[in-house]
């Protein structure tokens, strides 16, 4: 969709019941936020969960925006215990990517984002390695070396967090090959990304891609999720699946995975960039 | 979607203006209709087309169906100069199927409306050849065989039209492979559903299939879109593709053809049962 | 692809070695069969499995198949340690569909059977319920109910196999809810397919429909394969994946498993019928 | 598939009769020319074309390349009429890109290439304007600014022409908005690689996107093709579409045709550097 500055989109999930739409709307009609984007559903008639997200039109706010969320706060979020945000195009989310040696999931995040695809401020890459430094650094962007020592975890977590502390919305995890301690995560709740291989169904053990050769997969997948204090299970932002034929050898099965996850990355950070997800609970609403 | 009983569809497409989603929900929540779907967007912020479509639940519906309808006529439509249709699942649209000889098409849409996939009311099965009465026999639906002499168009149409006299809300050509005059489209305006192949690119002149193989084309498509009085030129519901090889000669293409057209047709029949799509000008919104 | 009754396809595999396409094609032209189709490859420069599909027209061989067949055993395939199979396009494969109470799998098989897009013979459909019966019939089917009281899977099958007995080339489990022994799985190595549903990631436990609703999983799929002593484990046929949005429920979920498991059962199918796989050991090779 | 230094490539076609393939695998086979991947087809078994690829390993033949080129060319070729050609992994073919002002599918291309995706010698970038000289010699890629003023074409084209002169075995026209004149194309016969948008239906006349909005498109397409003096009529290459919501405006619809443009273009390059396409006429048969 074409870049506005003058977009705000508002987020909300709730226990469902009626009269919610009413509300919101009536609410953002009274100061003068111009709905041109809604999509709303609930995941049950009776007692379900309720999802909205609405682009709205600002010029025409009759109160700033502080007080403007103070008063939705106030009037309707609290009537409807809402979990929501409200976020401003023209203020983009601040990234910090996160990236240990390999470099595909790092480089087409960058490539996109220099091509205007990706609206974030990216504020620095963060890597255990110091591969990467001259490839980020012809992007502009500051590149931080923290390198983790073998029984050093809480160090180099500590000192990965001074470097984000104050500066960073979102967490990109870019094939980042460290597993994040639950107090890291809590830090950012649904707010750190990450890529994963993805196989249909499931190899159990080591060398998926053995496995997956030796079964004779026709397709090779990727999920980019939210990450949990529970590895590899937090809610899932987006996925895709690529064709495999009888000429894809082991080696050329982990290029298409390595392909995959970088697009499919891509895509759940602009999905989050563009506040087209909210989660409630563990279950994320996709919308769009 | 799992069928229900109490669900009711809103679809509703005006000229933008603030104000809009907050006068329906709010006359909905008025009386008692919970939206449970909401799906709205406008072209433009300024000067735009505002399309919306709504999922109601109906039980607690404070006045009945026509007095709902009348008044929202009256307190909300009118006022924003809308047009708008509201459909209750419970009561199924009546369909005809106009078919020629070819049977793809028309079976798949019997057999999906068999096994409860097509949420219709299939009232007959009207065609110019005799050639597939027992094929829709079969399936209890009453087939007329109407033919079509040559220089006899108008007395042909006159026939069909009889039949469908008040028991039809929705005509699909399933392969019917005449011409309707502009006389007979205006009779059923965005309610008459045709299916194309369709090239990437287009392949103007004689035997379209022989021109696609030639040039080696990747993909074969098919279009379904509704019937205006410029042919093959109305309001585009669905596509889609299939991949093509070098190992497809041209009859390969060919069958390839008609599965698209097959799936394309029931997909694009479905959508307009289910409501999920409103023309506007010639514009159609699709919804979902 | 068109169907002509001249044509045969060779399937071949063995350990790779130089020579054997031309040994293979001088052979084949020695005897007046003409290659018009014709796809090797081999898993490795040195020391992998050596896969070869041809298509041969008939007309002008110089022996009868049978003297052909034998000819080639002891010319070409003793020499190379081949595994191989001649079939002819004039000979469709016999085979028997096993059901339980779902039909969309079964029907989905006898539909495009009846359309002439599987060249089969089907010679009859079992199932340990009655259920399907008239549905079956319908398409002039036999149709066999052999039920299977708890304690007697052993009766069970066997009864199955008696029925099969030297009628069937394939078995097809289309949603057959009963685990087949290693013994009854023995009788038709690698001419048994099965389809079950897959999900990406996995989802370990009870109700993965649910699991996968909870997560938020983009994306559902079918896996269509041979059957082993090994549950779910054996050579993959066929696999493909449907899109998920935020408005699919469980219930929809399921359906769209149960629309993803026919169409990749009845792909699989053909595949098989074609001739288009081979298996080598436990890894399958899918020709075009 | 992965890279090997020891792979040639051999395309071969000319009017199908029996024999070809035993006479080629036998004439590689006594050449210690070891055939690890063989792609064979006929158009029509009677009077067809007949269309070959194969992958050897060249470590052990017993004869230099030109030697076996001679041999192949007088023993084989001629006496089928072959067209043929015979390439080396280990000489990546050189390229020329041409480009406008649109960066898009050009730093693709340059992504791919710096990335390891395109095994390409890529000897420089041409273009008529200014605009992509710093974006092209960050890749450390020679940029040659060719002005082309009104009326002064066929200096242009002359100055393009010798610049490559000897340098350049494929020419990829990355959004070049020129058209090439008869005498430009006849120098780089299938060569010469376009990339085009594509709209199912087509859309005659000016503006096709907007056109496409208003009809409601569902699928946006794009095309890869030879060049031939037949403006964009030339021999296709490769194809892709992707899905168009009720979301997308005119703005969107041109974004996600480069999206599709950059991608197709960079497959259809890949296509050709990898031996995996051959004209026969103006057809192509692409393999794999």
């Amino acid at each position: 969709m074409p870049f506005s500055p003058n977009i705000a989109r508002l987020l909300i999930s709730c226990p469902d019941r009626p009269g919610i739409v009413a509300e919101v709307s009536g609410f953002l009609y009274a100061h003068g936020a111009n709905i041109t984007d809604l999509d709303q559903h609930s995941t049950d008639p009776e007692g379900g969960t309720f999802f909205m997200r609405l682009e709205l039109q600002t010029p025409h706010l009759d109160v700033g925006r502080a007080a403007l969320e103070r008063s939705f706060a106030d009037v309707v979020a609290a009537r409807f215990g809402m979990d929501w945000r409200l976020s401003y195009a023209a203020e983009p989310k601040r990234v910090a990517l996160l990236a240990s040696k390999a470099d595909h999931a790092l480089l087409e995040l960058l490539w996109q984002w220099k091509r205007g695809h990706l609206p974030a401020d990216v504020r620095m890459v963060i890597s255990n390695h110091d591969t990467l430094r001259a490839a980020v650094e012809g992007f502009g962007v500051p590149f931080h070396h923290v390198p983790c020592a073998p029984g050093h975890k809480a160090e180099h977590e500590a000192h990965v967090l001074s470097l984000m502390e104050g500066q960073v919305d979102l967490v990109v995890l870019a094939r980042y090959m460290q597993v994040l301690s639950p107090e890291f995560v809590a830090r950012y709740p649904n707010r750190i990304i990450n890529i994963h291989h993805s196989f249909l169904p499931a190899f159990v053990g080591a060398n998926p891609y053995r496995q997956a050769f030796d079964r004779g997969v026709k397709l090779i997948g990727a999920t980019a999720h939210y990450v949990t204090a529970d590895l590899d299970c937090g809610p899932i932002i987006d996925q895709a699946v690529g064709p495999v034929t009888h000429r894809h050898d082991v080696v050329a099965l982990q290029e298409l995975g390595r392909d995959l996850e970088r697009r499919v990355l891509a895509r759940a950070v602009l999905c989050h960039l563009e506040d087209l997800i909210m989660v409630f609970g563990n279950r994320p609403g996709v919308f769009g």
